[in-house]
């Protein structure tokens, strides 16, 4: 089995993990991924799925914040708006996110036979990252088979790295991906898990900071010049913890602490989007009562919770940096694998 | 000719108006609407063209402000982190928002090889409406070919009222649609023009009010139970006027007090949603010198810009409502035309 | 007794008024004003008391919303994050809002034994209008002494027009100051009450309009030029129906739509600050638990609440138009009262 | 003299520092800190004056930023909205801001007769952290000869530390207080500047990382149980770089980076408030032109001005650690000083 970033001995944090270490130990969370690989086309789909039951129907609450905005994910004014989700997250490449909008759209347009007719209509949440470097973006490969397999395959255990959304992405100058890791929180004497998962396709290999060490200066041989750091990184943040749309707006900005402990300085080019939900309330589509109770986590409290996102958020994202293998793509634009990268030079994370 | 609202005797506000009282006064700026009515599908697409060039090249200043989001329009996140418009601007019913933000991207690639090879993506802007009421929406019908033929129609003088993405929609429970009106202002002894176009799709037909009247309280069988506000309107302001980012921001918050003259409370389930740009600066995606210079209004003078926004979006409203003719739509769903509601009651807009 | 504006047979909205029409048909809720009228000096301080018990050890659920930020109030800034008020809201002259939140402090201080010692601070809500005009406002006249009587002598009952914080304002080119107004809204079977009170500085004479009516147009000599709007207006919205801090912000939202009917384009200068809270949920200073219960309106009720905010607010401003009487301030500084206007013009607000 | 944090061997970031590696290297710039220590009292003043002409008359392009907004800092609505600085920045402590403001109102009204007669009020621009642990803070000891003399004593070179705003702060469970750095950034052929203030009262021991080495980890004894952060940070950001209030913003917002490098998980009970201002371009009070030309920088050029900001910050605060000594405060409490503590327990920084 292929190795996590604690496999290497290093130990993000103070807060202990979940079962799996994944964003799926929150209950009911499942991931999903779609990979394409065929000559210059490495992209894919990611999903994840936030309960077991009609989404739309059974909406959660939510937030969602923008580190950075130069990127094109849809869905967040509704979610800003009415601090609910009610689809499906899907993660893909900027230019495909039209048709993985619409192919979102069908789905649950047939799952909800209402929507457009009876009710209103649907917004569906698609993030994305740029993988043109390895990938022929243009090409636009993901459409509603992808979308749809990607969906029906979702299960709480999932690969990592160079898979789904994050076939084709780069992270610090090495292969990127999909990374995900979790926190357990005792709350009220009982345990409440918090997931992450993260879309890396950002930083310059210069900045790459692995638990405080800035690795990325040995190997990288632009120590001079300016590159541009013109990747994107998306977020996903789900928990069991009861909380309002404030406080999911609050964690969500702590996301950019873990960011930040690899190394990043959040860049002009990059879209940096975060989303979090939580699976404790659900607000109901047909909901017939005037008033809902809510459960909330007292403010107080919250700090536990700013910390696992941030040590959640570093380890997903070293989770992807270290699972991720080499690929060539595009026009023979080659991304090697950060691990067989140390192991040719030698070195070893804890570079010491 | 169709009438337009001043043709009734009704004159919004105290600032003249530009040449052909539409947001084309703002040179350069085109409109193109491209209207499907066949049987139950009652929908379109509309297209704001910002200036003649090469959009993606010769990028234009521009901020969005989201009066509710209760909607699903694409591309803001990117207009509010750097500022600038990038594409032709598309409007359409909310569902077929992934397949024209897919045909817009398709659109702009064609237009530029560069886009996802040697330079980076591109942020398409696609606003929406729900036109489910007289729209079979679920069907999406528009696609490339649609887009396409919408943009490239764009022209000076275009129609108003149940044409391209306004054909479906409803607005005081009258038929509603497409609007624009402009303002001229006078600044350093020239004129300048400032322009907007509606999406219209809102209200509830008791709170309908013209130039101070509640006219709608007369129509409207509606008096005494509370109905909801589920409809949206989209507001596109261009000038020539030279304007910052955070001025053109400024402007956008204005185009809700349009609205609220004419009887809205801004309801929940609408999703009100605002752009603006200003054609007098050009951001260039190859600048090459390290420092640009922008003119912008000083701030001590925006007063009449603001009031020109206001009167504006105000007439272009009601121009939309005076345009539109009754459609039966999907399922017999019925709107009827204002105008010819009016001559049913032998009432007319003055209503005195 | 003075008149009010329904008094002269102007009915704002279709909703149904509160007990007295006044923000204190909120139970709990108590508005006091301190007047200080010296020659040159016409500055005064409004105080809205949340509730009767310990504001800092129970606070309440707010949210605050900027609908033009041309304005030095204080205390957003933790509202915003923590989505809750913890002291009396107090409206002052601008300049003086560096004194009052010192005044405030203070209280809060002597109220409170612990803050700074074994709990945190306090953040005191202080929000302002220009006064300018009639006062000498450089002299900042409030201080704790003032500030301790108007919160003490909070009462169900209170006076509008030009007292308090109202006392040297200017509304549309008239005497302005303080106004409020209420509406019913049934949930669930039972009554709750929606109240609103406004501190109006702003407009332009010729903008103003009264149910409809431009009646500023017919006064104001000031038709070609163009004058600037340099006012303010400060909105504060009391409810008792339970509502989560994204709710209120939304329904903050909705106070922009009653300024607009009476006339405001929001002008430039103008600083328009809004805040509202829900006595429905407490929020205690020293929770032991680790959760909360927290009561939220179903969000598909809430568009009657939008409706509130928009009547509430028109009217409070018409009350505090139609209250305040001439008066001549700072340097022979006059503003003519509105009523008294009319009356020597042979007008009448209907203006048929 | 003092050491500071590159005298001990640890070089923060890749980029050249300024000449002095102040914020004050931004030409004009100048800081005045005041010292109150007498018992108890342990607070300050801190002024960041941003140029030597009339700040009022000749406004400064500016921003803010919103880290965590559990604080009470007064004056960014209105530098949101108008995107201008038109006062010195003062830094206290929380309850004296009241005070504090009114000192600063007084201080411009003393500089300019026409405010609040024939122009406009001033927006004064306060911020604050919480020194109670320290301080009594209840006093509020700092009025207007203390604000004045602060103001009439800021120079180019100043002292770090326990002064100043920065006399009763803590900073990770050491004596912190106010700290700078500064960095050169080449464009266009030419050096500029951007420097950093910040003043630090944040973090748990255990949390501290020096340059990617978790030190406070081996110090702390509160390697278990979860305290809570309550501090706050405020930075300031100068810099002669040309930018727009769009640019200033999204720089304010890498301020974060600088904050986790040093070990931050951005905590719940922390004000962390963020400024950035240009002196690049000046914004008359009273300008008469209608149009402004306004010098930016190439936004693709702004990624080594995020890089800047970072280090700058991170440095700053590091340099705010080891120069703040230790200090007895109220009631016996006690904040050791870093460098000293390492000393008493042969640790050094660089911790190998």
């Amino acid at each position: 089995m292929k190795k996590r970033i604690r496999d290497y001995g290093v130990k993000i944090g103070s807060l202990k993990t979940g079962k799996n270490n994944l964003i799926t130990d929150v209950l009911g969370v499942k991931v999903g991924n779609l990979t394409l690989k065929m000559g210059d086309i490495n992209t894919g789909v990611t999903a994840i799925v936030p309960h077991d039951e009609n989404i739309f129907k059974d909406k959660l609450i939510a937030a969602s914040h923008v580190i950075n905005g130069f990127g094109k994910s849809v869905g967040t004014i509704q979610i800003e708006e009415l601090g609910t989700l009610e689809t499906p997250i899907l993660l893909t490449n900027t230019l495909n996110v039209g048709k993985v909008s619409d192919a979102l759209i069908e789905y649950m347009l047939r799952k909800n036979e209402d929507i457009g007719i009876t009710t209103g209509t649907v917004n569906p949440v698609v993030f994305e990252c740029n993988d043109g470097y390895l990938n022929r973006i243009r090409e636009r490969k993901i459409g509603f088979k992808e979308v749809e397999n990607c969906i029906k395959n979702a299960k709480s255990i999932f690969e990592e790295g160079a898979v789904g959304a994050g076939t084709g992405m780069s992270l610090y100058g090495f292969k990127g991906g999909i990374g995900s890791s979790s926190r357990v929180i005792e709350l009220n004497e009982k345990e409440y898990n918090l997931g992450t998962l993260v879309l890396t396709n950002f930083g310059l290999q210069k900045d790459l900071v692995i638990n405080g060490i800035n690795i990325g200066r040995d190997i990288s041989k632009d120590k001079l010049e300016e590159s541009l750091d013109k990747g994107s990184c998306i977020i996903i943040i789900a928990t069991d913890i009861p909380m309002s749309y404030r406080q999911l707006k609050r964690i969500s900005k702590r996301a950019s602490v873990g960011m930040a402990r690899t190394g990043s300085y959040i860049g002009n080019g990059s879209g940096e989007i975060v989303i979090a939900f939580s699976t404790a309330n659900k607000i109901r589509h047909y909901e017939k009562e005037d008033f809902l109770n809510i459960k909330i986590i007292n403010e107080n409290k919250i700090d536990r919770v700013f910390r696992a996102v941030a040590e959640s958020v570093e380890e997903s994202i070293l989770n992807a940096l270290v699972r991720a293998e080499t690929l060539v793509g595009r026009d023979g634009n080659i991304r090697y694998g950060f691990i067989e990268t140390l192991n040719s030079l030698n070195l070893n994370i804890k570079s010491e």
